[in-house]
């Protein structure tokens, strides 16, 4: 079974725990609404291939680190798009999940998407249990206080947000922990694959704030200028537009040099290097071609 | 230690991880804001209680797992009180949690409080592993979907809503989580105390919805009228103030009737016909001298 399949598949299974019921009809259709259809599924692929190249040991607590990194992603999405925080009617191309299903919903589904991704995890690792007590705790740290994606958003009520930090916490953290987690679970050693995340992460989101400055809606599906509509911290404010993305290659090519040596180097390298390929900002092509 | 300040010191010590460097300020008020001073303690108190009736096999992990339910339901009076729900400006005689810091940051220590309840349970597991899956499980069928707080929550966008089933969801899930928690982590049988948390919990709710109805916002630091302001399904609304009161106190016989036989049935007894006496409503005497 390919990749995509296999995280869809591991997915819905999670899901539809979520969704049985007693489920309320209105929460099982807000949960569904959160995480179907996916956007990259940049996270969960992260993780598995990690896991592959470290030698696949667990693959079904594999899956579950790799369905819970996905969920605790989701939910965050939820809540960014909430009025008080970014106001985005649209996400995916879809009305987002409060505006869809109201903002009361909205939240209710991404706490129990939360709680999920943590439940999947113990349901996975009744084989391995060893394995469950540092699985938790990384992935946790990808998404909690003090330095996980609540911790990140966090930093955009502070005067002045320390950038650095603010990015390692919104975006490189929960990608430092996809990967922790699939050499866990796959069986490798989790210290050599350290730091990779946040490399990772610090490039996916100067891509995103290039993207905001930059993108068209109707090819995003979700509005742009939200960072300058905000006031929020940003790389292309920061640094302007072409040191930004003299930034984002630099970053890419760290990550690339930092893959340690094993069996599934070139797949990783491959990933990486497609995805810095299909993210490039649109307008690039005219201002350096 | 009395339970009290042992609750109090495990809470203090997995709120500094959460609100220790980089923490952003901000969160980290929010998150003290959002769990002290607390209530009764009530959920904690009960895993204490029934792990030591169990024999107290492992009071590390059962410290652990009391932390965890009090820091979910902390979370979950955040959003409760948050303006798209109860719109509530006060909690335990202070403001909430949104009114003091904002409506962002007590979306995010909502949720970085219910990502640190599982990595405290994470951290107490390392020397009982083979404990962690099971009771991830139990505490997370308390606050997620399909049946533990979140889900008792959305049953208030249902039309009608199931009453049994939302006081089951949002009420009794975590204090039968609670309970069987301690009987997991203090070595006992966990079947031998199911179905007790989902009665107090159905006991807890028609107080609620007692003082709901009749309580002074000043004594109990909160508003009243909540459940008729916002068309709730209540008890005192379903069944009539006197019925109410009546099913309160057969809920606490049952509960007294089912505590299985061990060292400290007495001192649950104890813990369940005090909560009783000091539960009745206020103007029950009135009523019924």
């Amino acid at each position: 079974m390919d990749t995509r399949r296999r995280i869809e598949r591991a997915l819905k299974t999670s899901l539809e725990l979520a969704a049985a019921p007693p489920c309320p009809r209105h929460l099982a259709l807000a949960l569904r609404h959160a995480v179907f259809p996916g956007g990259a599924r940049f996270r969960p692929n992260l993780c598995l291939l990690v896991a592959s190249a470290c030698g696949d040991a667990h693959p079904a607590l594999t899956e579950a680190a790799a369905v819970a990194v996905e969920l605790l992603h989701c939910a965050s999405l939820v809540y960014d798009d909430l009025p008080c925080f970014d106001d985005a009617g649209m996400r995916r191309g879809s009305p987002s999940v409060h505006v869809a299903h109201g903002e009361e919903l909205a939240i209710l589904a991404g706490n129990a998407l939360i709680v999920q991704a943590f439940d999947s995890l113990a349901r996975a690792a009744t084989n391995a249990p060893s394995l469950l007590p540092g699985l938790i705790r990384v992935i946790a740290r990808g998404v909690g206080s003090p330095s996980g994606i609540a911790a990140g958003q966090a930093w955009e009520s502070e005067t002045p947000p320390d950038l650095g930090t603010y990015h390692r916490a919104k975006t490189g953290a929960l990608f430092e922990s996809a990967i922790i987690a699939g050499a866990l679970t796959g069986g490798g050693d989790p210290l050599q694959w350290t730091g990779l995340g946040h490399r990772l992460g610090e490039a996916y989101q100067v891509a995103d704030d290039l993207r905001d400055a930059d993108g068209r809606p109707e090819v995003l599906g979700k509005p742009t200028g939200q960072d300058a509509a905000h006031g929020r911290p940003s790389a292309v404010r920061e640094l302007g537009h072409a040191s930004a993305l003299a930034r984002l290659d630099a970053l890419c090519d760290e990550v690339v040099a930092r893959i340690p040596a094993c069996s599934g180097r070139h797949d990783l390298i491959t990933f990486v290097r497609g995805w810095q390929a299909h993210h490039q900002p649109e307008p690039r092509a005219a201002v350096a071609p």
